[in-house]
C-alpha cells in the first residue's frame, strides 16, 4: 500500500523505480510514466493533494525532533544532466514545504578551499540535522561523474570514492538519516529541445552556458559512469531512483512520492508535552 | 505610486508603517490595518495576487547576479514577542518564492563558539550573497533585546552595540544588499490567546515553553528595549517598519508589500547574453 494521497499510482513507486540488481539504464525510456495510469492533468491534481500530507509530515518531523526522542532526517540527492528538472523539482516539490524544514545546498564547482580537502569535506557539514530535510541538488556524486568522465582524479582515487561514499550514507543513515538518491533522467533529444528553448528566450538566457553543448558531446561517457555509480552505490540503505523525466509532471509527483514514502517509514509523531499542561495553563490564566 | 499589484493598499506601505523621527511604539495599535482598505477576504486575494510578482522579482534578481552587473541582494530581518506570527511570514509570504533564491536563517541561543566572538561574527557569515534574499528570523537585534532586558551583557556593551550594528549594516548597504527591518506587533492579550491554543492543542504542544510565560512578565521591559531600537537604529539605508500583527492577513500581506518595494527599487532586469546567441543555435543544431 502506499502512503500517498496520490491516487493514480497504481503500485508503489519505490518498486518500480529502484535501482536494484541487474538494472540497466539504456533499458529506461525517458518519455515513460511508470506505474503512475494518469495523465497530465491527473498528475497535477495528485501532486496537489500530495502538497498537504508532505507539509504536515514535515511539520511533524520538525516538531518529532525537537523533543530529543529521534534524530531522524531525510535526505534528498538530485543528480541530472542539465536541463532535467532539477530546479523545478526544487521549485515545486521542495518548495511546496515550510521552507524552516529544508536544507537546500546547491553544491557547484569545488573551490580552492574544498579541493584542499577530501571530496566529501563539504557534503559532510551540509548534512541534514535532525528534524530537517535535507535537499543536495548535485552531490558527492558529481565526483565520480564530472570527475570521471573529465578525468579530474586519477582512476584509483575515483575507484576509492564509491566506497567512500557507500561508508559515508551508511554512517548518515545509522544515524538516523532517511537516504533518497534520485537520477532525473532525460533523453539527449529531450535537452535539444530544451536548450533550443533557453536559446530562443532573452529572459533564459541567463541559464544557458555554451559548455553545456560541449557536454553533450560526452553523453555516452556520462552514461556509462550513471551506471557505474547505480552498480556500485545503490544500496538498501541510501537506494538509487532513476525517475524517467522528459515528463516534467511525472519527475515531480515520483520526487514527491518518493518523500513520502519516506517520510511516512519514519512516521514522525508529535511530541508528548515535557511540561505540566495544565499547571501551564493556570500560570497563563495569571499572567 | 505602488509597485505591487496588492489592491487594496491605499497609500505607500512603507510611508505607513516606517519608524521615523518621533516614532511611539506605545501609539500603534496592534489591531489595526494602517494603509489597507479590505478585509481578510480581500487581504488573502491580494497576497495570492502579490506571489506571481514577488517569484518573477526574484528570479529576475538571481539571474541579474549571475551576470556580475549587479551584487545586489535583499535581507529582511523578523523580529517579534514570541506568537507574533514570524513563523508563517516564513511559511506563507517568503515559502511562495523558489527556495533557491532564499537564504533563511533561524538565530538561537548563541553557542559557545559563537559567543566566543562578537556578537555580529555569526550573524556577518549569514548576510545574502549576490542575488538572494536573506531572511533574518531573529538577528543581531536579540543581542540588544533579551540581551538588555535579561542583562546578559554589562550596560557599556549594549551601548557599544547600536553603533556597531549601525556600522555593520550600512557596510552591507554599501555593498548592494537592500535592508528590510520588520517587528511584528502584537498586544500582550492576543498572545495570550495564541499561548492558550498552544497549550489546548496537543499537536502545538511542541511550540510551547514555559519560559514563555516568564517572558510575558517582561513585556514592558521588552518593549522599552524595542523603543530604544528603533531610536537608535532606523536609519535611512536599513529602516525600521512596524507591523501591526494581531490580524495574521495584514502583516503577511505587509511584509509582502515591503518586499515587493525594495525589489522595485532594485529593479533587476535579465542580464544580456554573454555568448553570440546565433552561434549557439547552430552548435546546438550540430549536437
Amino acid at each position: 500500500m502506499t502512503a500517498t494521497s496520490q491516487k493514480d499510482w497504481t503500485t508503489d513507486v519505490r518498486e518500480i523505480l529502484r535501482v536494484g540488481p541487474g538494472f540497466r539504464l539504456s533499458d529506461v525510456d525517458a518519455d515513460s510514466s511508470p506505474g503512475h495510469n494518469g495523465d497530465k492533468d491527473a498528475g497535477g491534481r495528485d501532486l496537489e493533494a500530495g502538497v498537504a500530507q508532505l507539509e504536515e509530515y514535515q511539520e511533524r518531523l520538525f516538531a518529532a525532533s525537537r523533543s530529543e526522542a529521534t534524530d531522524a532526517s531525510v535526505l534528498l540527492v538530485l543528480q541530472a544532466m542539465d536541463t532535467a528538472g532539477k530546479g523545478g523539482i526544487i521549485r515545486h516539490v521542495v518548495g511546496s514545504v515550510d521552507p524552516q524544514g529544508i536544507m537546500l545546498t546547491a553544491f557547484k564547482k569545488p573551490t580552492p578551499e574544498e579541493l584542499a580537502h577530501d571530496f566529501l569535506w563539504r557534503i559532510e557539514k551540509r548534512a541534514p540535522t535532525p528534524g530537517m530535510i535535507g535537499v543536495f541538488d548535485r552531490s558527492q556524486y558529481e565526483d565520480v561523474l564530472i570527475g570521471r568522465v573529465r578525468e579530474l582524479a586519477p582512476p584509483a582515487e575515483i575507484e576509492r570514492r564509491y566506497g567512500a561514499i557507500n561508508d559515508f550514507e551508511k554512517r548518515l543513515s545509522d544515524a538516523g538519516t532517511r537516504i533518497v538518491k534520485v537520477m532525473l533522467h532525460i533523453s539527449p533529444e529531450e535537452q535539444k529541445e530544451r536548450l533550443a528553448e533557453r536559446l530562443e528566450r532573452p529572459d533564459k538566457h541567463w541559464k544557458f552556458n555554451p559548455g553545456d553543448i560541449d557536454e553533450r558531446a560526452l553523453w555516452p561517457a556520462y552514461m556509462d559512469a550513471y551506471q557505474t555509480v547505480f552498480d556500485r552505490t545503490s544500496t538498501d540503505h541510501a537506494p538509487w531512483y532513476v525517475i524517467p523525466a522528459n515528463r516534467k509532471w511525472y519527475a515531480r509527483l515520483a520526487v514527491q512520492a518518493l518523500l513520502l514514502e519516506a517520510l511516512e517509514d519514519i512516521d514522525p509523531q508529535w511530541p508528548a508535552a515535557t511540561f505540566d499542561v495544565e499547571a501551564e495553563k493556570a500560570r497563563l490564566a495569571a499572567s
